[in-house]
């Protein structure tokens, strides 16, 4: 009778975990493929007379979604309204300041259901080019916070620029 | 007599004229008409140690229209292929470098046989946010004359950046 009660143990085990990563992979933001041929919103440079130069230095760009970009025009993002935040480093010779690496992707994606915890928006940084690395932080939480305090309309910090 | 010949007279200056002006709208770059939805190819920044500073600091960026964007995949820019290199006057604050004004639009669009002279790209620059005012330099045949020698493929002297 015991290795039935062992399979038992390792079965109800097996189904807390398979459990426990399920509920990770619905909260997960995923890597927003092909973001590049995304409509481009605005960018942005970090100079070296920057207080926050050395982890921020760089060119950055904002890029959106078709149904971001409908988000920008009426302010009211629709679900599935995904938003990329591209953080290149900063590559400077004789003051032309040019695109270095890619230092991270900061993602934004829409669902009020699936993130309803922070505000709507599932958030998520992977790390340099990767696909799979995630930051350890900010952690989702800590970017819905920063949002939030800042109040801007939608949890969307920018702003199309025609 | 007299006014028949008066009239022939003045509808052949008003053909010749007619003639004149068909030429030039032929050769004329149009007003790339939506190219912030186009794809966003790269950018880069004139900053204050560049020694061209007052006249070209600031954010400037590419774009492409999906035929130049085959192009820059392959290298090989298919007819109709349309490319504007915006530029965006320096906006700086703390160390914060924003997109300013517009300063220019630089377009290039291929059409081998309309711009044979000039290597099969149509050259203009428009004045800010104007859709009809032409800077008076560079030249078409300027900007194609620079272009030729940097002797770049396709005349085309940006990349692509995944």
């Amino acid at each position: 009778m015991k290795r039935p009660a062992v399979v038992l143990v390792a079965l109800a085990i097996g189904a807390f975990c398979a459990g426990q990563f399920a509920l990770a992979d619905e909260e997960a933001v995923p890597y927003p493929e092909n973001f590049r041929a995304w409509s481009h919103v605005k960018s942005g440079v970090i100079g070296p007379q920057h207080a926050n130069f050395s982890s921020m230095g760089g060119i950055h760009h904002v890029y959106a979604n078709p149904r971001a970009m409908d988000g920008y025009r009426t302010r009211q993002f629709p679900e599935g309204s995904v938003i990329v935040f591209e953080w290149l480093e900063w590559a400077e010779k004789n003051g032309s300041i040019e695109e270095g690496p890619r230092r991270q992707v900061d993602v934004m994606v829409k669902d009020s259901q699936r993130y309803a915890s922070t505000g709507g928006w599932g958030f998520q940084r992977f790390v340099k080019d990767s696909k799979t690395e995630l930051a350890a932080s900010p952690t989702p939480q800590q970017c819905f916070a920063c949002h939030d305090k800042l109040k801007v309309d939608g949890l969307v910090l920018s702003k199309y620029r025609e």
